[in-house]
């Protein structure tokens, strides 16, 4: 069995370049050895956006009297939250293999093994590519620490499936996807304690508004442990007990659960990519140049393996590239303004350069920051919450970074993105012109 | 008492114009006869945004159940909703006042005169200024409707303000202020009639989905009368009776309140504007160039006065163009890529062509359309809603026309709009990263 391209890997990156080599033409073979989707879809992103909607609308529900709306008792029902995310998550999946099939691909579901760059195996059978592309994406990184295996801990995986509520909940990392777990349990009542071993919450995105957001959710009763270092876990009658240090002094606290969300890394063994002999960075992921082509000419690696930022929506582009490369259409990647969003409630997102990365850099830079209460359309629909919009200019006033804490950031944040990847001066991006009453019309107000 | 510009007018486009000239240092006089921020701030767009997210909240708590969550009870408090309304508006002109103070501007209550290019009168005083910028904005259109005096109908400033709620209310017009108030009064449980002249609602908006919208609204209980023209009205003892005509047949609706949106015109008069002799368009506004200078050197018109569109943000611009074309930096308006959004729920976006417009031009265009479904996020935040997202294409592949049904196409609309205003290929707007999972996400999915 021969085709022009050989995927490994359904997650985003792998089903888009499948679906874009497919509609052009080409005959595709996409290998996945779990669900299509990958765990973006799966146990990832939207699943927890899902989740994060119900606690949304009873965040909203209780807090509906500020907007003169009365609800009664407000409750939830965990078991239909989770039902309910798992039939988005199947109906998207869905969706994903009838675009799929749309596009001629074949799909074989086992896991592959690497024989060469032309020759991957599943099972018994060998298929013969002409290209190959990469895209294994990335695994839960668990940690060492001493007694884990004494502890029934949580990934991300089973928090999205929890059977029962617990009373109390330790998220180890306070990342992305720590945060926003806590906001989920946090909503439905759970008491939620965030240890991160960084100064500050949600690192790499803006530290100044991951400050405002971490201080939003402590008066929301969550427990934040900043600069502190689990070093050991246990299990006792009372629950699963953490000890940790924090300027060199050691405590313990107890909860009825723990999450372990400290990290990500690509999934780079278990599939023979050892015989490829690819060129890999520093840190182990996957060299590739600008058209997402490894070392090995007609071999292309997308998604989290390049080690670029561990997101959908850059595994995304990476794959249209790396497709548009094998097709001949001129493209390059970019990594200018690859937008980070935090689902909280309120959410959070950020694109191009932080404060903190043009420091590092020794960039001149200035930033201007105003309250989201610049926005008519965020008083209208935020009684009593505070947000900021953070632009970043550089010397000759082109837009660098923009960092946004308040509904819909997540919406908006490209907005900016697209001014940074077109490097789009102050002076360019005012002539855009942005409905009014919206959010949006934050980013003008700001400049 | 003499300024460098004296600006007549506090609506968006007058507090536009007014902070940005006295940024820069000019010595600003801005005329206001009523409350600085204009219609829209006072009696438009944001009281009615207000308002609507209320009515957004009230909606939710009842469908919460579809997400697992359940609301009790739930109502709610009319005239805690219009102070809450009142209190958002005073916030906002008091920040648009404070805005102004900044910039030095100076400013004066009451109703202007031109007396000629150069003077202006209020009251007793002249006012001298080297450049004058008119922007005197719009007022409702009360059409002569035989019987229309014998009724006391509301306007929406009327509507803005109810004390009661009524049992039934007709809406002779189905533009966005007639379908923006129909939405408010339908989730409040109001039964609602909204009459209208065409053969569709929102003339000018993307025919298709405005039928679709319709058809939602109508399964929520919204009787609609189209190609309806009402020709008498009466009080009785039932309430307001409301004669049309529809297919040469004669018939009467009987409601307890009448709500005229037929439609707004510039103001023109009642400020000596005919003292410039300026020059007019065909439909009675007042020409302007690319700078939006009037035919008379050194006079300038924004806003709706210069009738392209009467919108706030192309007022806003307007205002910033005529400015920059002041301190003699180079700018012109663009027309080009102008969105317009309907605040219902779902909200109704769009920019640029229309395929009406295009069928009208005779420009050849391919149009894809696709069901909001194509975005995860939106399944996993619409539980049983559909929508559409419609891009339209020139024969370059050029994005020429967006529109959107669905929330929040307010807010993402502006990602199309950017990519009409600068003139972007599907394949260049391909290359912007866009988060997953947004529902923004729709128009890479469309492409």
């Amino acid at each position: 069995m021969k085709y022009q391209v050989i995927i490994i890997g359904g997650g985003p990156a792998g089903y888009t370049a499948a679906e874009a080599a497919g509609k052009a033409g080409m005959s595709v073979l996409l290998i996945e050895k779990r669900s299509v989707g990958g765990v973006c879809l799966n146990e990832g992103c939207i699943p927890t956006k899902t989740l994060l909607y119900s606690a949304k609308l009873l965040d909203n529900a209780k807090g509906a009297s500020k907007y003169a709306i009365t609800a009664g008792d407000v409750s939830f029902d965990l078991p239909k939250i989770i039902a309910r995310k798992n039939k988005v998550v199947r109906k998207l999946v869905l969706g994903i293999k009838a675009k799929l099939s749309a596009s001629q691909v074949s799909m074989v579901d086992g896991t592959a093994t690497i024989v060469d760059k032309n020759h991957v195996q599943v099972g018994e059978d060998i298929y013969e590519g002409e290209k190959l592309i990469i895209c294994t994406g990335s695994e839960t990184f668990v940690p060492t620490i001493t007694g884990l295996d004494q502890v029934d801990y949580w990934t991300h995986r089973n928090a999205l499936d929890a059977k029962e509520l617990p009373a109390s909940l330790t998220i180890v990392g306070g990342g992305v996807i720590g945060m926003e777990f806590a906001s989920f349990f946090n909503s439905l009542g759970v008491k939620v304690t965030v240890i991160e071993m960084m100064d500050e919450v949600l690192s790499g995105m803006d530290k100044e508004l991951s400050g405002h957001l971490r201080h939003e959710y402590a008066k929301r009763g969550i427990q934040f442990l900043l600069q502190t270092r689990v070093v050991a876990l246990s299990q006792d009658s009372d629950g699963i007990c953490v000890t940790y240090e924090q300027d060199e002094e050691k405590a313990t606290i107890v909860s009825e659960k723990l999450l372990l969300s400290v990290g990500r890394k690509a999934v780079m063994h278990g599939f023979g990519l050892e015989n490829l002999g690819l060129q890999l960075t520093q840190r182990g992921n996957v060299v590739v140049n600008e058209h997402m082509e490894t070392s090995l000419s007609g071999v292309y690696a997308c998604g989290d393996i390049t080690g670029f930022s561990l997101l959908a929506h850059t595994a995304v582009r990476e794959a249209e590239v790396a497709v548009n490369h094998l097709l001949g259409k001129p493209d390059t990647m970019s990594y200018r303004a690859i937008p980070g969003v935090v689902y909280t409630n309120p959410e959070f997102a950020g694109v191009g350069q932080t404060e903190e990365s043009l420091l590092a850099k020794g960039i001149t830079y200035c930033a201007e920051t105003i309250p989201m209460a610049y926005s008519g359309r965020f008083v209208a629909e935020n009684e009593g919450v505070n947000g900021y919009c953070k632009l970043l200019l550089d010397e000759d006033k082109r837009i660098i970074g923009a960092h946004v804490l308040g509904n819909p950031a997540s919406e908006i944040i490209t907005l900016a993105g697209i001014a940074i990847e077109m490097m789009m001066t102050a002076a360019e991006f005012k002539k855009i012109v942005i409905p009014h009453p919206t959010v949006g019309e934050i980013f003008r107000e700001a400049l």
